[in-house]
């Protein structure tokens, strides 16, 4: 029942948040505003909640916002609160794909710090603009790949970071689900729609949904972005226009191999993400149903199963625990660390002073290596699944 | 990915709310805090953060509480938020047990809602008087037996009261912990200290700390407050002053039996709270270190495992869900679920509407039971373990 | 996949073996067959297998015996045995309760051998006549406990004899299963009806069944005998003469306490043996349904998962494993342990040599062990459930 | 604890077994032995135990065997073998892969029916000539690919047969090791010598030692051999002269697609096989270290445990497992399944009856299918990760 360090309650006066998306209806946006609430950092104070208008103003009215800072559109919000001296500092966008990036410019050029969700952009292309403006701006620039915000990844990185595996083998994940596994977005489920959508959810349908995410928390535990994959996406629901299933296989510069499963139509997982990380000397598994847990084993040696917070959990997921061992953290912790960890960079940036360098969230740089992997992935499956450059 | 009706944001003016005790250094306040802040129901706004003036004001300026709400005192709080007119609605009590009363009946009296930590007090006695209290005060008084608040928890009760069980049989609860396998309390931990003096726990060490959690539980998921135990007590740690141990059975009027062990020295626990019921027809079972889960067998079926928000899942547990299957909540979201609860009776007091009958939470009612079951089990385990009313 | 040390095959000519009782439509009859075989130390060559002798003889051709040597009952049986050049040297007794001891006597008078079920007889008188037979006659006499047979159990127990848990504190053993929830002894299984019958059970129904397991299982592993228990015994379905459910608290000299849990109308359990030791220094937990695992905690340090010719596994657990870590071995190979072991004693005794000292399994001492347990249980349960001492 | 139909025991007499292989320093030997016996269909009369005459003398011996049935070489057997009267009926050849195509073709042309190990063979041209002669011969010819013997793996298939899971979109098999995570053939170890030696394993390692049996348990429980596959085959010890790990994409006839990934260099696992099968309305999962359990859901439906022999098993599942749900049974009574049902092909050829058709072994075929696909993968790697047709 004793805890040591971790995430303490705000210090400083909240950072004022606004939020583009996430009006009525949406199931992600209220995900961000929980997590910006749990530690305290944020205060939301203007949204563009919904393109259209009249949603926007009820949703801004539910959530009890100022009726004038409940905006029409990003645009508009944008150039009112950069106007206003009590003006949002940072924005959350929790838009499908195709706004994602229209909107970071926005802010950015405002001079607003921005949360993204992922994936980043429609495109390699967009996203490389981007990436030149978030440099030129010196704003921050968040991306809620939020499972790298969970106590037990960071575990997991720590462990790879300080060599325990030694040298790196072998890294399988996997993302199964089965919320597609029938035509969904043909019987009403808004989710299911824009996901499935290629206007809005970009040449990637499973791969940017949920393959990122995979792809993504291989790159943070390991430390190393592939340098070429092989692809096969399929779809397997009739009708549909974006890929539903997708089978890679990723070489790394150093010569650790990969897999990657991701799939929406795999009957009896709702959301069953998971890594395990083989080397020389260790291997480890995470899953993140069950996300307070890291097994880990030295070759050899008996599995230890790791508990966050527990014995045997370093610094790196104590920091970002905020209760006992045994007490279970869950999804919106793990979102709220990426939140938390934003505003400390945001916070260092308002106050000019240097960011702790153990302070962690991805941002630009995980963002166009989504970009990068889903272009790559496409293009191998539609060249037969040839190798192909990542970037 | 879909989700449905649940715990929905704030849609009216947030709860003002006071805390007492939970300053720097105490654990079970900050989770308090986050709890009250998840659902936005509340806005923290005074507080009497430590019986230290020093400690209570230096814990108040790291919250962001205006200086002039931070008292040296419950007493004094009680007595100045009552008279501002945009005093505090309601106040969460967060100390050691001997404070609860006492600060509670402050409180009630001044027409200020509640929120108490448990066990409820030091003695029957003292919880009857305060339930008197409660019940003259038409005040709110919501006891934080936080476990049922999770989700599954809520299922099971519905399991159980829609008949699904059968006629109930046996329920096995169990909370083993290890943090007190050795003399904690004399190696610095505060949290130990406290919860092994008799002065500031009552006559009941692990049995007040975690053994009512179990027992409530029990109670919440079966409806039933059992009639007779038959308990033993039990100190391994040389020189602590209060029991490390508790081995309980129980009788209830229906004819069901149950066992209850909650340990504080069983090495390999962190937070082991488990409780399993069996009926004639079906039996299921809960862990509350991985919360989201239910198994559920009917006689003669396989075993299903029930997910939160998944499939199989009520409305009782999806109306306290937050996300959407496989995305795990955790024990801040149960906590929250407390706190949500008694938002929605703090404000349909304070509109002077009827509450939801769906609405659930711990209250006096609950309290008291705690003590009294506390009490008995004291009783026999000095009677060398005789069978004693409950009550 | 490397293997150490193990259970060799038979290097001598095999123990010629008679079987009383486990005609057609018994089912520990065919288990203890297989066990007999599995290591190749036994040939079956003679049986009563039935008190019928008719089905004795029709259960005879079906394993191939000789007719010559199929008995119409086990005091013919042992009288031509013994009388035969080639006659059995050892007798396995696989009836209901009642036939224990009579046929028991009548094997070691004539000189034979006794591989006997559990528990071992009606009566502690009736236990204490055969102990001083079994002293006499020099024989062995092994007791199926045969849970004491799995690996990971003798594990279990050489981690506690090296002193790796520190002084024990608690003992949790449990035994659910769910196949008497209803009144099966009145729908043709005649497994349930002798199990329910006093006359052929004896005094104990649950209890006697599995009850003297869990309790055997914790003698075992902790090397102690309970001094004192404390019982509640209850029979939940309607019109059985027997319990089906026990609830225990126990006592051991040294300090140690303990709960033991055993029903047969738990619900959604199959056959849910477990068992927990806790100690001053480590805890440790083993659960019969997967049963080459042990879980291992060390105060302070993370859980160990160790698995049967694992890493971290021992002498004892390995020498009485057969193949390679991950390829799970199960209860009939925990069983044929029991047999293997006691071939070894056997073999000695042919052989007129010491045997190994690292040879273990369960006999005369703990099947009157056994039987003080179950008296002691009654006795209390009659008595409002007092205190009594065991034995 | 009632049991149905099951492995009866014998009911006619034994027969007669020789083994080719498993002498002294065998693992695998042993094993098909106890295999042999748990069922009591096979009574092991000669062998040729060894390569080396005196070990195999040697090895005899410590079985017991008639000295006079113990031979130098295979061929010095079958022909013994064949000219007695009491000859064996059938062989298990247990060698290296390189001898048993050699040995093989000697029984069956002398007669005797053949248990074979896997992989079949060197090559597919090998596996061809065998299995003409297999037809040639009208022999018996069982292959042990012992998973299939698993009865939650029969119970798998029979519900992909029974049209349960719908059509079938994915399989994914897994079979990871870490037992040559380090060069262990240079450090004494007899197994890893032979399985990285090409000349004893031929051209494949990991992926003909375990790939094999993932691949051939996909094919089981779906009916369905993949049409084509693209495979990287990788050797991450430096100086092993075979593949350590196998990633393989795979495509099936009628539109499933399915990923393999074997491997003996992931720490952590010890036998890992696991494999998952999705379809339009349902998924089920399988792992080899908790036998007795199969994962099953239908899609929009809570998942199901469904056990060996519990509620909810079929027939097919039923008629091979030998007691009571939550009595685990393990890897060797798998195994012996194979030997059992092979046994009912040789009894109904040794009868002139005709065979049971729910009896089910691997045999030449299911060996030429693994050759295939062995070779298929090796070409695929070499050409530097092509899609190959397999066959």
């Amino acid at each position: 029942m004793t805890i040591e360090a971790s995430h303490s309650e705000a210090r400083a006066p909240r950072i004022r948040l606004g939020m583009v998306g996430g009006g009525q209806g949406a199931f992600i946006g209220a995900v961000h505003r929980i997590a910006a609430r749990i530690d305290d950092r944020y205060e939301l104070v203007a949204g563009a909640l919904s393109s259209d208008a009249e949603r926007s103003r009820a949703s801004a009215a539910d959530l009890g916002l100022d009726p004038a800072r409940a905006y029409g559109s990003f645009a508009e919000m944008a150039q009112a609160e950069a106007a206003r001296p009590d003006g949002i500092e940072a924005v959350s966008i929790v838009t499908p794909n195709h706004m994602h990036v229209p909107a970071a410019k926005a802010f950015l050029e405002a001079g607003i710090h921005v949360i993204c969700d992922k994936p980043l952009s429609l495109s390699v292309a967009e996203a490389e603009e981007l990436a030149a403006l978030v440099e030129r701006s010196g704003r921050v620039f968040a991306l809620t790949h939020n499972y790298t915000g969970y106590p037990m990844i960071r575990e997991a990185r720590a462990r790879v970071m300080a060599g325990e595996l030694g040298e790196l083998r072998l890294v399988q994940a996997e993302y199964p689900q089965d919320w597609l596994a029938k035509a969904a977005e043909t019987e009403g489920s808004k989710q299911a729609e824009w996901r499935t959508d290629p206007a809005r959810s970009g040449a990637g349908g499973c791969i940017g949904d949920i393959g990122t995410h995979a792809y993504n928390l291989a790159s943070f535990i390991t430390g190393q972005d592939a340098s070429e994959l092989l692809a096969q996406l399929t779809t397997f629901v009739p009708g549909r226009r974006l890929d539903d299933d997708v089978q890679i296989l990723l070489r790394y510069a150093g010569g650790m191999r990969g897999m990657l499963w991701a799939s929406q139509v795999a009957v009896g997982h709702e959301n069953g993400l998971k890594i395990r990380v083989y080397g020389t000397e260790a291997g480890l598994e995470w899953t993140q149903a069950d996300p307070n847990y890291l097994w880990f084993t030295k070759l050899g040696e008996p599995k230890q199963l790791i508990t966050r917070n527990g014995a045997g959990a370093g610094a790196a997921s104590r920091r970002v625990s905020r209760i006992p061992s045994g007490h279970p953290e869950g999804y919106l912790e793990g979102f709220a660390n990426i939140y938390t960890e934003a505003a400390e960079a945001i916070l260092a940036a308002r106050d000019g002073r240097a960011l702790d360098s153990a302070v962690s969230f991805p941002g630009i740089r995980e963002g166009l290596a989504g970009m990068r992997f889903i272009e790559a992935a496409v293009r191998s499956s539609r060249n037969g699944n040839s190798w192909e450059r990542i970037g």
